[in-house]
């Protein structure tokens, strides 16, 4: 099984696709595939059920569901509106509380409130609605149901502006009130600028950010926060390095195989996969580091996702 | 002692005039006043020493230092610069940690970011320069400096946005981080209009919500989130209902004492207290009830001062 | 007919009220109203036909259409989908384009984004459907519409900001795009607190900041900027003065008419009118000039109307 | 003169590094260089003198100073301060406006507020001392000097915002209020990642989008809204596509003259410029087009700048 060169990329199924060209199954991991033509909606289910198809994915066990739908980048409300139902589905599922009539859930909006693309997770939070300090105070029927959820939110910030990881206050803030889980919210780096705001990613194995790159904020998930936690993602950005990297593969590719070019193919077979890294790597600026790519009009799509994510999770907990 | 009608106030100062009139000592209360003409910046040191003290004055046990400046309402960087070194002095003195060479402390910036003049706590959270982390993984030599302070600091929101009392939050995250104490940072209420943004108190006692009107979030102090806790607060608001209040008790006033209207003088004085009390309350709208007083310039003056505020932390914790 | 103290409104049917209890018609100004009990939604149209009552009334002939809707205050979704249906009736009644299949319209957000309150003209502009390039670029049919709207939008901030007045900005912008008519969206004072953020006022007259006090922003309406200006408004905040003085007034005619202070009442009727004006003023703290009264949840409450507000202009544009 | 493909760059430093490599001079264009070792410090004047030189760079005839520092990316306050004083010099020598006494200014923030790179305009206009209203109000001496200049802003918003374009509004304001020159300032993008952020360009110019790519914005400068034009640009994005393609380069760069490569380089050496750049294209991915590269600490970064160069104004205008 010959990988790609390590890139960043949030996304499981992105991960799934490195060993696409091989076609072979990887150990451990389930792939299943379900498309709605007439909307063009493309949802992925990656099941990683074994630590050695953890390893091999990078990515923990559990189930990572993927949602693409290349009109999300569209101003058309009543899309969004079937891509809210969608979702709500989905996450119904992974949170495995849908047949409780009543808990609480608290919402965490990670990410820079300040840079537009990292933005989502705060967005969405603005859009929910809070009612665990009402129902508290004033009983369930308060909100005119028996079958209430505790929603509570929090949008934690990033470290350079808290000084903490953002685990340390999401545990911290689950230890004293005790929600059954967790649901976080956050923008995602994706390898392919083909999938920016257009793909969504449900799983129920919470953050790490650890399995992407560079990235030294520890987990956020069942075993570091105590309760469940079900991560919702949009990859909102690219690592710069990361489109870099991919046109230069595909001129590496390009110069290999080339009838007109055989002369070259011959030399750079020379090469194996780590030495073409390197030279890769050498030719990408270091400037490049800690830097992203991500649309123009990041604003407008930002606010329409965080705001067809915050309906789904409305309807989730009155439902 | 004739109390006037109890009207909501987060300043130990104005507390203290309410018995002014008399002219009388408060048992286990101090006062302590200092004037710097040439500046026009007075200091009142309210100390509450006893339990009956505190009792009286409807606030703990403490000291609470109150900065009153009338030009810290004006644009001019060098009078806010001298007023960072005052708060600064006055800071130092109530954390008790001058002689530490190093500790750690977390800042909270309560209050509401979306309601202008609620935004304090926040706005100063966003001027901070924040260490903890960096120190945590370079050591304490990365920030140029051996007697290094850890700054940590969180905008927790408000109830109706996280469905969480804001002392939850602060304990959770407190439990987490293990500060060695913190400093709450709220826009508060004044009972009088003239104090409003000119005025800056800052107590040991943390945060008693309860003091004042209405407000059912919990204390935020060394007895619920296991620090001791400092608060700084500005007045930015006067209570819709303290102002009309205020006003009317001018006019009763007035009617009594007049000498053209010695006649009615002679009905009001019928009225005892709690009857006039009664009668005012009557006329005020019901509408006044969660409405709150403040001046249209309050975008401009609550950025100034927050800047204010966070120069005098950045350099209390790089002294 | 007696007038109460003039203070701030910039309803006209709050004008009109002042004249109410005397239950006489103002000589060119006419009253027709509609109620809808199962909405509870009213409807008052204040038409100011002469210059006479203009005069009277404060305000500039033209009409004055005023929705009062108390559940415009509650987060019920469906409710305000029928107030943005009202709301589209009665605009497009005032635009007079009703019948052209296609126009130019420059929208104007007036107000300070920076003060919650006064932000509602910013917020109306950023839900808007913007498309005068869109359709100056590629032709009406791009937006799949032969009845197409150009709609244009404009945020001119407030004069500490600019330096300029409002009107300065409007006026050239109208110069230089030819809009056929304009809408100005602002947040209003009232006299009351009890139609904070609960009325919708329309009118066919621009907007008039010199009717109400102390402001002298001019005027922008079809003489100032040469197209028609159909001003949008909504009462967000009432005037600090106008509070106390409402209130004292109160306390007066209490004082006079009860029949346990005959005393007084006798001595107060040796006042006129504008010696009592006199008395409330002097009694009323300089330092309320400048001041305004709002909802401590003012945020929530003027983001919601603002959607509102905005949806009926999309709706409008795109009919 | 074998020129580089042509990527975007809106500063003229890098229009002029096109040739560099070629080491000769460019007929009509002068170009004078100062470094200021101790601060790190590098001032490049580029001077077009010629329509023909005008035409070899791409852009119009004047003067484009260039400010590079390193350090302007360090939360170095100090720094900032001696950056503001460079920047006041030169900005005034641009102004040629330097010996009146008195003279009105109007400063545009160009770009989105809401895109973090690109609100670089409305920051800056922020954090000005706006006087024109007050001076015109109460006169020169309000102020406190004779030597006034008034100053009034404006932050116009992006075509996507207003459905107009910025000069649309710009001319529009300058034909209502007459200010003597105008100063816009703006986001930039640059060719090189590693002068994000670390350079500004002062130039007496105007602003004129469609020299770079892709933007159809028209030009802003003395000819489109009839006073002169100096425009203050922070490149902080670098187009995605010029990332892709400048590391492209050093690849094919580094094939054609590798010892090791040598058989490559004869092939490589069969396509000629136009033939590579047509290869280049074809590997970039098409979803990088209104793709930008950007920093992930964008918002502190632009914050800083922002305040340096409003310091440089507020210090000009009141010299």
């Amino acid at each position: 099984m010959v990988e790609k060169y390590n890139v960043r990329t949030d996304l499981a199924l992105e991960e799934k696709e490195r060993f696409e060209s091989d076609n072979v199954e990887i150990p451990g991991v389930l792939l299943q595939e379900q498309y709605d033509e007439e909307k063009d909606i493309r949802i992925t289910t990656v099941t990683i059920e074994t630590e050695n198809g953890a390893k091999i994915m990078g990515k923990p066990v559990g189930t990572y569901i993927t949602l693409e739908a290349p009109k999300l980048i569209d101003a058309d409300e009543d899309f969004h509106s079937e891509i809210s139902e969608e979702l709500l589905k989905y996450i119904r599922f992974l949170i495995r509380h849908e047949d409780m009539e009543t808990y609480s859930v608290l919402i965490v909006g990670l990410g820079n409130r300040q840079v537009t693309p990292d933005a989502l997770g705060p967005y969405v939070v603005d859009h929910l609605n809070i009612t665990r300090h009402v129902i508290r105070e004033y009983g369930k029927y308060a909100v005119g149901d028996a079958k209430v959820k505790l929603v509570s939110a929090i949008v934690p910030g990033v470290m350079g502006q808290t000084g903490m990881e953002s685990v340390e206050i999401i545990r911290g803030v689950v230890n004293e009130t005790e929600p059954d889980f967790v649901i976080v919210v956050d923008a995602l780096a994706a390898r392919s600028s083909k999938r920016l705001n257009r793909t969504i990613q449900i799983a129920d194995t919470g953050i790490h950010p650890g399995s992407g790159v560079g990235n030294h904020r520890n987990a956020v998930n069942e075993e570091t926060v105590g309760v469940p936690v079900i991560a919702i993602g949009v990859p909102t950005v690219v690592d710069a390095a990361t489109i870099v990297n991919d046109s230069m593969e595909n001129l590496i590719a390009a110069l290999e195989t080339s009838e007109a070019l055989r002369g070259v193919g011959v030399v750079m077979q020379g090469y194996n996969a780590a030495e073409k890294y390197e030279l890769v790597k050498e030719l990408i600026s270091p400037h490049l580091n800690g830097m992203f790519v991500t649309p123009k009009d990041i604003d407008e799509t930002v606010n329409r996702i965080s705001f067809t994510i915050s309906e789904a999770l409305n309807k989730l907990f009155t439902a």
